[in-house]
């Protein structure tokens, strides 16, 4: 089961809204209908939408017939459109650069052809650069995890949330592959169930031992020594480590402190944001309230009660006892190590 | 919209399991209805249960046809069904208690009709002290709240958890009448959805401003300084303090404690368990998986996932800024001041 599949000419996009329901595939076949893909969530997780923002892209160049001299200004337009489906994961924007540095080394191409096929290609190797760090991330992640592990984890940093393998999920099944005997605890993750729906799916599917819990349970289980480890993702990693993820990681990081239990945080160096300072100035998203008056279409709530209802919450770096990165584990100081890590070539 | 009413040979009990969507009342005329009503959480909410089983003690009395002789036989068996029903709320004990303390009071009764009659006389004492209790918890809590105040609230410990008025949810109405600005931030309370289905219900009808939330939020809000105060109600508080209330509970008295934020529990005091000297004592219910798996009947999740699905959790009374009683507020050191209170008359 993959997030996203380049067709040729078109992206093959798994629709996550209606797992473990229904298996339904969307053939994206125009930019306007990936970046509709992206707002829905039909896919989700920060590296997912990087590549498939990416994919989007090649597919505005495809669906393009005009003159080749005005290709540019069509160009932009898409990324404008691709670049206003979500606003809080960095990998969206990242990917989109990478596809316009691409569009503008084409600058001499002669042929409309020519330029796809080198869009087409970039956005492949964003593609493969996700599978590729994925895997590292599960290498060095494996490295922290203990013989005998019981690991919460939240939403869904899996392979659904990347092009493979995932990244928080990357490192448990990494850490299972080493042999070691790990038991996680998913967060359900409301208000959109990531965790029940996603996480526990995939780690079935892969014979890794799950327990779903409701996210107000996991203060209870690390008060009963249960938890030994919190391994989540991440959208948007500031300048000074303070990390953007989806709502609820906060207050996980807040009581794994307070338990003295290890909180890492399992992302690709595109999810660092250099030019963001801190976690304040990351945006956060705040989603339809129907989100928290209906489930699966089904009304739990006063239908006009008013409704609060981030996507996302920052973690302060201060909560973070490491960022596990394809490059390797950076700690404390953040400011510091982060810089340097994305320095090195 | 009352949780219960005596209606003179039967309790007509509002099935809160289909609320906010649909408004159903089960008229219960035999104790075994009763205890399925509780076991099944139409009627929930620890002084509202109290209340029921106290009334569907006396209905095991009017449903009773035998000899007088064999009366207090059957009684203990309608005791033992009611009190199997949920084993976390001490007020279902404590009611039962009273209500077997007025069967004995009848020894020299020669009439079934006479003991039937102060047996329903008795339950109605329960039910009328519990009106009158919330009111002087809402009083005494009054006095914690500030002019203008957003508060946390989980569950619901409102009036649809008691017979009238509401505990936690007394003390915001008590607030709100005595002119302050209050505003209440609902959790949504995964898995049964009480603050989402009950809770903001209750406040929207009170013309109390309310915003739900999804649980996991709780400490992003509280972060960014949006919240003053949290309220929640109780099942059980041990000798030394130490509170079990819905699952999530714990979660956010730790959040709070880390915020500075003052976290007060709102109970009858027919809800302290001297008897149990700490929280580790008490009975933590486990309800079905089914209740993380579906909502409403709708999957979300998948079919066979394990799941881990305590219906309450313990707060240590060390994050316990107060426990608003009828008779006042308690503070540290508990142990001392909760076995004072109680030998108070």
């Amino acid at each position: 089961m993959k997030a996203l599949e380049w067709m040729g000419d078109s992206l093959k996009i798994l629709d996550q809204t209606r797992l473990p329901v229904e298996i339904k595939y969307r053939m994206a076949a125009t930019y306007e209908e990936v970046a509709e893909a992206i707002e829905k969530m039909e896919v989700r997780g920060a590296p997912a939408i990087g590549a498939a923002a990416a994919y989007g892209y090649a597919l505005g160049a495809i669906g393009y017939s005009g003159e080749l001299a005005d290709l540019p200004a069509h160009m932009e337009k898409v990324q404008h459109r691709l670049a206003e489906t979500r606003p809080t994961a960095v990998n969206l924007f990242w990917a989109l650069r990478r596809m316009e540095d691409r569009l503008r080394d084409q600058h001499e191409a002669k042929e409309l052809a020519e330029i796809r096929q080198a869009l087409v290609a970039e956005a492949e190797n964003i593609a493969e650069d996700d599978r590729r760090v994925n895997r590292l991330i599960g290498e060095h992640g494996n490295a922290i995890v203990t013989a005998e592990a019981n690991i919460l984890t939240h939403c869904n940093a899996g392979a659904l949330a990347t092009v493979e393998y995932g990244t928080a999920l990357g490192v448990i099944r990494a850490a299972q592959q080493a042999g070691k005997k790990v038991h996680v605890y998913a967060g359900e993750t409301r208000p959109f169930l990531q965790g029940a729906r996603l996480t526990a799916l995939e780690l079935m599917n892969d014979h890794i031992p799950v327990t779903l819990i409701a996210d107000n349970m996991a203060g209870f289980l690390m008060q009963q020594g249960n938890i030994d480890l919190v391994i989540v993702g991440a959208d948007r990693i500031a300048a000074n480590g303070d990390t953007a993820n989806k709502i609820g990681t906060y207050s996980l990081a807040v009581l794994a402190h307070a338990h003295g239990i290890p909180f890492y945080v399992a992302a690709p160096t595109s999810t660092i944001d250099l030019k963001v300072p801190s976690g304040q100035d990351i945006p956060i998203e705040e989603r339809n309230p129907k989100e928290l008056r209906e489930v699966f279409g089904v009304q739990v709530a006063p239908p006009e009660v008013p409704v609060y209802n981030p996507a996302f919450d920052v973690t302060p770096a201060k909560l973070i006892t490491g960022i596990i990165t394809e490059k390797g584990i950076v700690t404390s100081p953040y400011s510091v190590n982060l810089l340097k890590m994305m320095v090195r070539s």
